[in-house]
Formats: C-alpha cells, structure tokens, sequence
C-alpha cells in the first residue's frame, strides 16, 4: 500500500473547544463529518494523546469553529502545536461560553456546539458521536485541508493521520534552500530570503521564531 | 440552530463500492475519513436506505474510489441516483476484483480497500470503522464536495445528510429562469437558453433527458 493515496481525502479544518473542568482549551482537527440530518449528528476522531479527547470524554461535549481561509492562520498554531496539559490555549483570546462550551471569538465559517451521545475506540483514536446542539454559520470560504497545505504551506503535527513527513524530494537541484519551521511545519516562501529576515520573524502559523527553523 | 453551518463543513467525494453476492454495486459518499495512521483505519458514514449499506454489512469489506475534479460527472450520477437494488450500477463499466472488492477503472484519484472491523448505528447511518487493507494514489486533484456543488452544480440526494434544499432565491428578482434537473438537482447553467437545447440533451451528472428538468 502506499500511504500517499490518504493525501486524497479531502477536509476541512476545524478548532475543537472543550471545558476542562477549570478553564477552555481545545484543539485542531479535520476529521468531522456530519452523520445524519435530523436530528444533525456529527462523527469526530481525535487521538488519545490530544488534551482535549479526555475533555470531550468527561464533559460529554465539544465546540467546533469552522476555519475559514482567511481566519488567523496562528489559530492553527496556538490550538494545534501545543498540549493545554501546559498551556493555556485561550490565552488573550476572547470567547463565549455556549451551554458550557467554550467557542473562540474569531473569523470563520460558523460554530457547533455537540453533546456526545456514542464512541469507538480504536488503538489510537476515539470516534465521538455527537448530537448537534445548536450551530450558526458566518460568511466566508471554508478553509480546507488542501488549502491550509498548499496555501498556507502548514503541515499535521506528527500524532495526526494525515501527518506525512516534509515532501522535499519535490525541490529541483537547483532551487534555493527552503527553511521549514521545526514545530508546525510550515515552509517559508517569502520574496526576501530567509536569512535576511529580521530576528523578530515569527512563523505565521505557529508564531514560533526564527530560530526554530531549519533549512531543507 | 440554522441549518445552514453544514454547508461549511468540507468533504471529498468517493464511488463506495462492494460486491451483493451477485454482482458488484455501490453509492456515492461523501463522509469518509481517516481515523488512524498505523494500522490505517476509516470511518464511512452510509444511509440505512442505501443498498450498499447492507451489503458492506453482510460482506465486511467495500472500495473507495476517490473522484477526481476530472472525474466523469455521470459517475456521480449512475452511482449516487438510482438504487443497486434494481439498477445493475456497473453495466457497461469496466472493473477489477481487487481483494474481492469492485472497483471500477475510472478516472480518479487514488483507491482504497476497507475490511469493516467495527460500527455505530444511528437512528438512519451506519458509521462503519474499517481497516485499509490496500491502497494506490494516481495522479490528479481530489473533488471536493464544494467543487462539486459549485463548479459541476450537482446536489445531494434528498437521503445524504448534507442535502439541502435548492438556494432559489438567491436569484435576483430580473434573472432568467433557470432548470433544474428533477433527478440530481444539477441546475442548467449553459449559454444557449434551456429551451432551445436539443431533445437529445442529457443532465451532464445523471445522464438525464431534458424532460426532468423543471423550471426553478
């Protein structure tokens, strides 16, 4: 088998947000697809290691806020690159409270929140069924899985089963060294070289600095 | 709740395929997704209502053939707009049994073979988990849901969660009427007015004639 065929399936991006009993915090995932209709249920994988599966299992609900293309790109790095064991992911970030979950103020496409209501395990990973509670859309394109890749040139983090390693083969001989960010992923691809950026550089997505880059 | 967040959920769109004991079959969906990496797993979301539902029940095994954006429309429409249970889906369409399991030789991107390892029900889905037994990626760009929707102007079967109802009054009020396709919802939107289109012309996604189409 070869495993570039699951770069195939396609997805949205999606912040998962959740109480942990003393404050929010949440996580990235794409693996959400809706189940049925009516009543609107949703299906969501998240792995054991995430924070924020042991959250949804013990308080039994989750917020979703759909990404858009043009929602902060950083939102993926504060709520995707690090454990809310350790950080408090909702740091200087504005939020309401929806029937006690958790749903950051930011552009994106719309809001859910689910109650669970059944789960799989797997060695890894826990599929939540969840009936929807209540939901509203916002304008705006919803930001992909292939958009957030190719766009915005991020990356999985390494838990995650759409992670695959940095495709660097893809660079000819001749093209200039890249630099990629060591904790999100992401590839520099500005007009000034990277080495001539200031030292108060910051990747976009993960707003690490320039230090923990490495070239390619 | 509005309805309406579903439509900023992102999806791909797949031929799910599985032999009846008789003859191969299979549905559209556009609920699939990657639970885990290793061993690799999936969770598929079908309607009860769906003839393939039962026999990826009975069989434990089905094929996901990823639509590509150069797909052939008219797949969309022989798999996903009639039902196995009286319509031989693969006439006509060349196929190999790979691990027993159809799959047609088709423009796309990539396929996969699932064993069924284990499932939720809901009141009208069945969520099935299933290990990739195999797996090969091709060459091209995966057709999302939202490509579909917009670029091909196809729509949901009235079962598929994600149907919703046609956005007709977005029209401005001095806008020529536009036709839609009774069966597949696929609304007409060539340059040469509907009603001057030849008796032979077909629905581009269910193949169709202009006889279904209805003034919306």
């Amino acid at each position: 088998m070869d495993n570039n065929v699951f770069r195939g399936l396609s997805y949205g991006v999606y912040l998962i947000t959740a109480p942990d009993g003393e404050r929010p915090t949440g996580c990235v995932a794409n693996s959400l697809i809706q189940v049925t209709s009516s009543p609107a249920t949703v299906a969501l994988s998240l792995n054991h290691d995430n924070y924020t599966n042991g959250c949804v299992a013990k308080g039994g609900k989750f917020g979703v806020t759909i990404l858009a293309e043009d929602s902060d790109p950083s939102l993926i790095g504060r709520f995707g690159f690090a454990s809310g064991r350790d950080t408090d992911k909702f740091q200087g970030l504005d939020y309401t409270l929806t029937q006690g979950v958790p749903l950051p103020k930011v552009k994106g496409c719309g809001w859910l929140v689910c109650q669970v209501v059944d789960k799989l395990e797997t060695d890894t990973h826990t599929v939540f069924l969840a009936k929807v509670l209540d939901g509203e859309p916002a304008p705006g394109t919803p930001m992909t899985y292939a958009y957030y890749h190719q766009v915005i040139k991020g990356s999985s983090p390494k838990n995650a089963p759409t992670y695959l390693p940095p495709d660097t083969q893809r660079a000819p001989a001749n093209a200039p060294a890249r630099w990629q960010c060591g904790v999100c992923g992401y590839i520099y691809d500005g007009d000034t070289p990277f080495e001539e950026l200031g030292e108060d550089y910051r990747c976009p997505v993960c707003r690490q600095p320039k230090s923990v880059f490495k070239k390619i």
